[in-house]
């Protein structure tokens, strides 16, 4: 159960930034965000960072989907407090990439969330050059 | 980026078994399961599982949190079909444990979920004994 | 603010009938099932109601969309319990036609729907006979 | 089917403004923002401005719940644009009022919410009268 390390939570590491507000929605019966609601507000925020990166332009219908995502929640989110997102390429391999993304809340990190990318084709999907330098472009900094 | 092994998608390895109807709103722009809504049918075959279970009875205030969650992501969802949602224990450490389910649509696996829950002191915090017991009679059975 | 009258809660009076499971993130922070929960669920039923009634068949791109929904609240709902919705077709215009529907949990009824579709095209936008026919075998029925 | 007039839609009628982003998950299979997402940004719109207005202080238990909720649909909404919500109070009576709403996005209203909330004690559940003075502080302003 390695849990993020501390670089992994500064937001200067991060290409993209985008502030959201929580919703009354995302309230669970505890009163705190529901551990559903974070995985929204991140699927959010990574939407806006790929819409912002371009479509990928292989011509071929192959697309690219969600093959894994992992939430690693470090304190309890509050509502009606806005959330901050940094996300990041983590990873960039021949078929996959990963995106790599930390919340904070009232200035404190309240969760991450680490999401990998795998082309719809197994044998010859890999990533388009072109996009690949696009990702090579908002890969995460060093610490 | 390691995939679920094929045994991990067996739903007789799994002690729990849940069938739910998927929704409308769980569809996406795409037109399948979205998936955040799979993140959310896991977390209610998770609560329903727990709720069997019963309340762990700490008598001071120390209760169990998600703290990490992870969906694999094996084939697209569509609606209306149910889905039918496996669940298990899959590890029981000190304090903390991993629960580990399996959805199947349409004869088919789609994902997997696994997830981390700790107990909310970092020092005493250790998982009552009686609760050990009875989450011990709810693990993942071997293949 | 006029209220549903009792006959309007009676479920024989409807032509389709649907349980379905609520779920954890129905609830809100108050621990009831949330307002706008009410309204996925019977946008849900109302869904499944459409499949069952079949496709309008106009071939002209037309449509039928969704322009007024209104949810009375009777009483609060709670989570696991399923919800039973009974589901039927409410009035029958000339561009439109509205769906009614009432929602049971533990035998009683906690909320009324009343759903207006209106046909896309304002002027010659006109609900095709074998629709309106389909329309009026699933009318509600006299109390 | 009475619909909007369009003195309803026009925002400097109305007491609180908010802009809200809209969310991936608004999205629905046709790739609009889905009805019931409507609803629940009109929802915050109104937490929002509760919040703003203070609790009502009955100090005996007794509180305020939505007994109706009634959403118009003028014109789909796309994602990722913000919506701006206008909300006023529409009417105060003895042990209930309306909360409306007009949301607007890319410069056109694209729907209209009217909100009903009672008093939990049928008997003796009047408004107080420091929190019937804060309503009428915030009603509807003349077109």
């Amino acid at each position: 159960m390695p849990r993020p390390t501390p670089d992994r939570l500064l937001p200067e590491r991060y290409a993209v930034h985008v502030t959201l507000p929580t919703r009354f929605q995302d309230l669970d019966a505890m009163g705190h965000i529901n551990n559903v609601a974070f995985a929204a507000l991140f699927e959010d925020a990574r939407v806006r960072f790929n819409r912002a990166l371009g479509r990928m332009n292989r011509g071929d219908g192959l697309r690219a989907v969600v093959a894994r995502n992992e939430v690693n929640y470090l304190a309890e989110g509050s509502y009606p407090e806005d959330v901050e997102i940094a996300t990041a390429v983590g990873r960039i391999g021949t078929r996959s990439w990963d995106m790599v993304a930390v919340m904070h809340q009232n200035s404190r990190a309240i969760a991450t969330c680490d999401t990998t990318i795998v082309m719809t084709h197994p044998v010859d999907g890999a990533i388009p050059a072109d996009f690949r330098a696009r990702l090579s472009a908002v890969m995460l900094r060093d610490a």
